[in-house]
């Protein structure tokens, strides 16, 4: 298995659903940032379960204790070690589906990869392991605001067929108005019908997905190590490392390739502070791998959730067919709580390319 | 600048457009494979400028040579290096543009990154940098095919409006389908409605994108490494690390969310040979980021490419504004050629997650 | 800061000596290996605080607890992260040194790095940051017993002058005549007069150095990776980041340089088992960079302990000339503590080679 | 194989002695350092055969070629490629050796390991390879010098039981010292025995080894990066990864071991820059991993060179016993040409380190 991101902001992540405990170590944030529970806990909370009636009813308070890395309300330099301890390890509501494989789930490939049936709750590929990425996430988003004041943000553009992203403004939208409603998207129209897509599915057991757009503003000019690790190429590695991402698009993305290249390109115009700007953003932020100082604006999609409460064909392990009827809670949609994850890898990405670019910038300009 | 890829088949490339030569070492390839030039250099002709009346003009041979890491045409598990000298390093036609951006190139990024002028013809950032990563993908193809039998094959699906993705079949197409147009495209009607874009583009001074689909078939069930390096995740970093692309998706990617979980999961069935195959393949043939033996299916979105021949406006190194009115030889339209690309990067990553899954399966299955 | 070893078997630790706890994670340890609490306290126990006289008072029982990675007795694939609470938090005998640098200490270059006082007790610098290695080098060991066969003992064969090299034999040497006395010394009388030196230090507030040395026996042919990352340059980097460690020998080491070639090479004689032997071992195990299937002996020299009660000159962080004279609890001689921490570190290394060797020998062997 | 070393300046090597090149490519120095290849060829010409009587008389002129990642007279960031040709490929010489194992070569572990004989001249396993670590730590040097003033020397202080240590001063000694003798001994009486000790064991078919002691001056507080990649950590990996290496010091080394903790201490003592220095160096300028400000000091042993030309007792591929009688040119001595290969990998550590440090000291000191 492979928990780690980041070759200078590294973070290695432990834990399953069914254990004692699920964290985080972040190792190479720099010393003398300062940091306390008040910086991470915001985050975890805005990801946790049992927040609004949208998602899971599971109550879980996911309550972050900081191990090492931090004295005095400051960061040391030593890895900073974190962890929230299951308070639900086992729900006997999963027993009857040990043997069996679920639809979509990670159970059969997991079994296949690592002959460890994946247990109760999904284990290792559940959406608690993310606590762990989203408290490194509020560390990194603590060290891009001090050092760069680079800020970044997350909303639910889609669930199902409902799509706001007319209506929002990427380049505008606030915390508040994404937080202004349980499901994270900043249109109050199109939160209302999301809203009510959301109860339908949970009553008809189905399930829904949607697209969860991310803005990070203020990114300085030069961040990314073309020509493999590209900045876009690393965003779409991390958000396609998170659980239920089908799809991944930068600035025009798929709608793009309708385009031609005369209505494509962002034409350069100088802009107000010695430095060039462009006229349109197509690029989303990021020109041969690096941020050229534009919005990088990315689009995630997510799938319906797999957790479905209807009946469904499936095989048991040993290949024979069966029924699957999930009981237990869960998510009829995902997306208001895949809004932080987001943010929270993309974070995890500028923190570590910022880092990586002091080693860059170290001799004088030439003339 | 970082410029190596994967864990344990480590590929390192140089190289600029404008330099001597362009090249790769490829570390960790495991001995005792049978390979020569006859194994890598048609890779490279697929994906050669002057290939054929769509692509750009420059006739290049881009013959590969092997410096190291085959001894009497077998590996030896050093490291193997190959190179192409450029027949043709720098082209006057590119010094009007020494002090200008050029839009929706590298040009500016690369300035304000390493300040030092992103020269004629791109530099690193030109596509000719992909010479070394399509040498190492003809590698990994062969030790794929010997070790296990998995095929890669890459296709145009769309260019501009003209879609072809619903008369496609991506579980049976072939090379020679494939290879039958110049297109890259194997729907026979829409590669001739695709000839007829790009030569109109090119007449207009214009330029088209597309969207190229990947299919992998025959790969092992169990390659993957959660959770950070899910298949799906480094598949997403490795397309999106080529030039021009903007988007990625795998299984039903951006579509899939307008599906509700009843109709998206994937029901198992019990597969003929005693294990569990799926109904439908929605997940795109990898499930929690590990390869569930379906056909792994991904989607790359091109733009069009942002060397056209219609003046555009932009600004110089100083900012001040200016209009760039390119010459030069270039791609209308970069698809037919960025085909053999995203089967190169892909061939890598499944390479590196083979060899890498050796070290996982080295105890005996549980009871 | 760098907190992580390993390619394959990866290794983070985290936690400093005045925090709430210490700990590690493991990723990349093979599933389905038999795997308990009892595989990981005894080497935990052989390196604590307080097990004999000779060793530091401080009486921690440093309890293992495993918090993810582990279900029903066996590993998962899944990251194995384990800590322990730390006991004894900050003891006010440190506050006196708070504004001082300790003579060959890091106190002064944690301070010119990182800007925040190295604290009470060495703070991440402290062997207490041992025990996540120790305890990821015990689960190293179950691995490479299970999978391999292999053993790997280390033991004191110096203390200051008094040197047992000669009385020992490292192809015999077992754990019980290590573990036979407290000095963990395997030669009696060596050990007898070592614990007298170790106590006429401790009494004159001084202390002592000496030599561990350590062997692995049964070790697979083949484990090593030149040119960078040969066995013995891996095992080097793993015990000279130990602390207080200031030498590294394999086989012959530094004696060797005074025999001649003739004398030196170790012939290669038929071995009963259809392989190679070699009549003598100065290679120590490897040559080239690869085991070589003989042991694998190698030499760490330790430092005479930098913490002693006697005065001694140094300065304040505000440079200026003063006098410590430590109090607290300390050891006067590391050694005996030493050798586990070495052994886990050599397991770390054997254990990371061993899964990486997996991915090598894939192919068949040619005629 | 494992041919990188280093996180941010990252060194790849390819090549064998019997194949057509050698080279390397260097990815992550930073742009703008004036550089060509006067500053490469003269490390080059440091370690090359034919250099003088004492070492091997193959004559290689070693001409390194730039392929990429200089322009105009300055690095672009992008990766920079050098290679030698090999003039000399295969050697009839050595074909009788194909079938049996040179004792004390890699021959017996490489053909274990990748199943491909080890062919003539050592293939990847020979000096050769370090062409391509000595022209990337040609690279380093002009680094270090030009962005902090580094100085790294070595030389040889050993030979057989000849040895010069205690006549050369490790801080003062200069590269005019170093190289006014081809035997690379600043003390020009040692110098004097050392060359006939080579001489004598030339005519006897025999070989010696001996110590490198390497020196960086000027070194900036502050580099290295604990717990795992602690800055002597590293310099052992780098140093041992070296043909012929077997056992590595710093400062004190295995002599420290006979001294207390009272005599060991390097006492803190007001600078006259404001910063601490220490009376004494016994921890050879580096404490707790991280570099102090005083002159970092190693040493290096080399086993006598393993290619003697008296008969040796040895196997067959086939495990029978047979003899083996070298022939070819070969160094009696490899010292010489071992103090520039030292240089070159002590450089290429400290360059890494130092542009890893950029990102640790990045956000304001606390007061």
């Amino acid at each position: 298995m492979s928990s780690s991101s980041g070759q200078i902001f590294r973070v290695t992540t432990f834990g399953e659903s069914h254990g004692p405990a699920v964290g985080v170590i972040v190792d190479g944030c720099p010393p003398r940032l300062a940091l306390d529970f008040a910086d991470i806990q915001p985050d975890l909370d805005r990801r946790r379960p049992g927040q609004s009636r949208l998602v899971t009813q599971r109550d879980e308070a996911d309550q972050i204790e900081i191990l090492s890395g931090i004295w005095e309300g400051s960061t040391t330099g030593a890895p900073i070690a974190m962890q929230v301890r299951n308070s639900d390890q086992r729900s006997p509501a999963y027993d009857h589906m040990a043997d069996l494989y679920r639809p979509s789930h990670a159970d059969y490939t997991y079994d296949a990869k690592y002959g460890v049936r994946s247990i109760a709750g999904g284990g290792r590929a559940s959406a608690r392991e993310t606590i762990g990425r989203v408290a490194a996430g509020a560390v990194a988003r603590k060290l891009l605001d001090v050092a760069a004041g680079v800020k970044v943000l997350a909303w639910v553009s889609a669930i199902h067929t409902i799509d706001a992203t007319g209506s929002i403004d990427a380049s505008t939208v606030s915390r508040d108005d994404i937080e202004a409603d349980p499901t994270r998207c900043p249109s109050p129209e199109h939160a209302t019908s999301m809203t009510t897509a959301i109860e339908d599915a949970r009553r008809d057991g189905d399930s829904l997905g949607g697209i969860v757009t991310c803005v990070a503003r203020n990114v300085p000019v030069g961040l990314g190590a073309p020509v493999i690790d590209k900045l876009e190429a690393d965003l779409a590695k991390a958000v396609m490392s998170l659980p239920a991402s089908k799809g991944f698009e930068i600035g025009s993305g798929f709608a793009g390739t309708l385009m031609t290249g005369r209505q494509h390109n962002d034409a350069f115009i100088p802009g107000p502070d010695g430095r060039p700007r462009t006229a349109t953003n197509y690029s989303g932020g990021i020109q041969g791998g690096i941020s050229n100082g534009e919005d990088i604006v990315i689009r995630v999609a997510f799938k319906p959730t797999a957790t479905i409460s209807s009946p469904q064909d499936t095989v048991t392990r040993d290949n024979e067919p069966t029924t699957l009827a999930a009981k237990g809670r869960h998510d009829p949609c995902v997306l208001p709580r895949a809004a932080p994850m987001v943010e929270a890898v993309v974070l995890l990405v500028l923190a570590d390319h910022w880092l990586l670019q002091q080693s860059v910038d170290v001799l004088p300009q030439l003339p």
